[in-house]
């Protein structure tokens, strides 16, 4: 970042020129799309059976992402995800974003070239397009505001407040991986300011971070679960209620107990947490089960569904049945591994009370 | 703004409780929504013979708007009403918002509950539901992205690239006003700056503002143009092309020349100017004309249209014609009312270049 010599200021080429350099490169990845960017508003072919479904995301530097470990790439990439996440969690397909920025001037063309580049990829992976956006000068840092636009059938679509007492409580892939790939990368950049010499510093930490790859990857790389909202089609089941995990799976797990009156009991033995997590949270000095129900970001979804549906979700890779929905909403419990049982109140990132 | 006595600090209540706050004084003001706030996506029914609008706009203290001379309220107001606009220039009705903030801690809860007083009312006087949105600490001044959703019929909606030579070239209301209600009141706030007995300065003020009162309304709270578009179904005319000014008269009408590859002559004489922009541009020693055609934030719609309507628009109040396309897209001109013709280049806001 910043005035190197074969680098472009933003200033050179103005507003529209960058908007322009920019639309070069986005493509159209599916034909939902009537008029994409180039005028007042775009335009989307209605989907005559199916409602609408729209989302919008805030990131702003050094709050939601630091760039000083994650490449510009990597935050297109994720800020584009974290806002798919949230259409894929009301069992819908996004189709169409708009994406604006704040930028102020320390960044250059390249830099958001680099931006644009990862949420380029983004949008491909997933058969998106880049329909509109606006794009202003700011006087800090970098700010990303994502709206997303996807259908669904009527009857398929799935909030948070349709749970029941007895529906099996699942969540896909595993939990607490992000906020300790966070750690490991906040630990990493410490070390790195703080030592005296750099060069041993910088073998120690490449050594460190690739014992953690998969948590890094997780942090920086998540991925939208766009295969189980697809499974879900395949095998004609839909969820109760669903919601990504972004706040942590207990905080989520309470807005579903909140939105659909419902308690719930679930065990630390059946919540799935990966070995690298686990290794982490001995070296970091960090309970896993706490990083597993505060840690937050993993983006993975948590559902609630009919017991019915019980031994195809048993057969069903990449899910856990973690506990179950009862009738009394003031019960939200865990039974730990050593038998101890916790009430989980409501705890997770709130941005104003953590900065 | 600040920390008074009686004001409540965002982080005493927390992100969460803000959003909670916020949401009470929401009102559902149509019905074509399923679910709004509270879940991953906000859902909207589908529009059957309808295709789908979206477009959105980016605002940053100090860049868009600046609090000295606007009240919170009125930025909410016009920050909603600048989002419309995008809809209503393509023939279309918003009915939809997604309201995102990033908001410093210079701001308290009450702050935001003005902003949102002035958002309500905008929402309420169009007919618009706030169905979603984001909120997050932020490190300076006050970001607001707003997402606009409308509808209209496929065969009903105008773009910029329909324009054909020979068509009229129309503008509703009239340009340059809030240029100079922005120039009147930058020029106050520096007197008041500077006076060295600020109590005379007030008055003085005053009545400057006094003369000046509908530019100034219409820089801090401009209305956008959805009685023209209910004029154009009740009609039953359609323009050939549209855009809303924002950039400016000259830049906006360039933004349809270059979509539809056509030329155009205007005339000084026939663009609508207010008294009030007339008699500013005097005191300012600021040409008219130069507001009129650069100024921008106008909001109004410039539209092109057939020649057989000319009776129709002649007798329409409240928009000029003011000149018609030609075949030559490299011929933009403009004959003076001295009769001097000047060309029209490419000019307005820019902000990474005026700042």
């Amino acid at each position: 970042m910043g005035a190197q010599d074969n680098l472009t200021q933003i200033s050179e080429i103005g507003e529209f020129g960058l908007i322009e350099k920019l639309n070069k490169k986005i493509k159209k990845n599916n034909n939902l799309v009537i008029r994409g960017i180039g005028d007042d508003s775009a335009v989307i072919k209605s989907q005559k059976d199916q409602e609408l479904l729209i989302s919008t995301d805030l990131l702003i530097e050094g709050i939601h992402f630091d760039t000083t470990y994650m490449s510009l790439s990597h935050v297109g990439y994720k800020s584009v995800i974290v806002n798919l996440s949230d259409v894929f969690a009301m069992n819908a397909i996004p189709s169409q974003i708009t994406v604006s920025l704040g930028i102020s001037s320390k960044y250059n063309v390249e830099d958001i070239e680099s931006l644009y580049e990862g949420i380029n990829k983004a949008a491909k992976n997933y058969n998106i397009n880049i329909i509109g956006g606006d794009i202003s000068g700011a006087y800090n840092g970098l700010t990303i505001s994502i709206s997303v636009i996807g259908f669904q059938k009527k009857n398929k679509i799935v909030y948070r407040d349709g749970a029941k007492k007895g529906d099996l409580i699942v969540v896909s892939g595993d939990v607490g991986s992000s906020f300790l790939g966070l750690k490991i990368l906040q630990r990493e950049k410490m070390v790195l300011s703080e030592h005296k010499t750099p060069k041993f510093a910088i073998n120690d930490i490449e050594l460190k971070l690739k014992e953690y790859t998969y948590l890094i990857q997780r942090q920086i790389k998540p991925e939208a679960k766009i295969k189980l909202i697809n499974y879900f089609k395949q095998n004609n089941i839909t969820p109760t209620s669903m919601i990504d995990i972004s706040d942590g799976l207990s905080p989520d797990l309470n807005h579903i107990s909140k939105a659909s009156s419902v308690g719930y009991k679930i065990m630390e033995s059946k919540i799935p947490i990966h070995q690298q997590t686990k290794n982490a949270s001995i070296d970091l000095n960090i309970e896993h089960l706490f990083a597993a129900l505060y840690g937050g970001e993993d983006y993975e979804l948590l559902f609630t569904i009919s017991p019915k549906n019980k031994d195809l979700i048993d057969k069903t890779e990449g899910v856990s049945i973690i506990g179950e929905l009862i009738e009394d909403v003031t019960h939200k419990i865990i039974t730990k591994s050593n038998g101890e049982i916790l009430s989980l109140g409501n705890k997770g990132w709130d941005h104003f009370k953590t900065t």
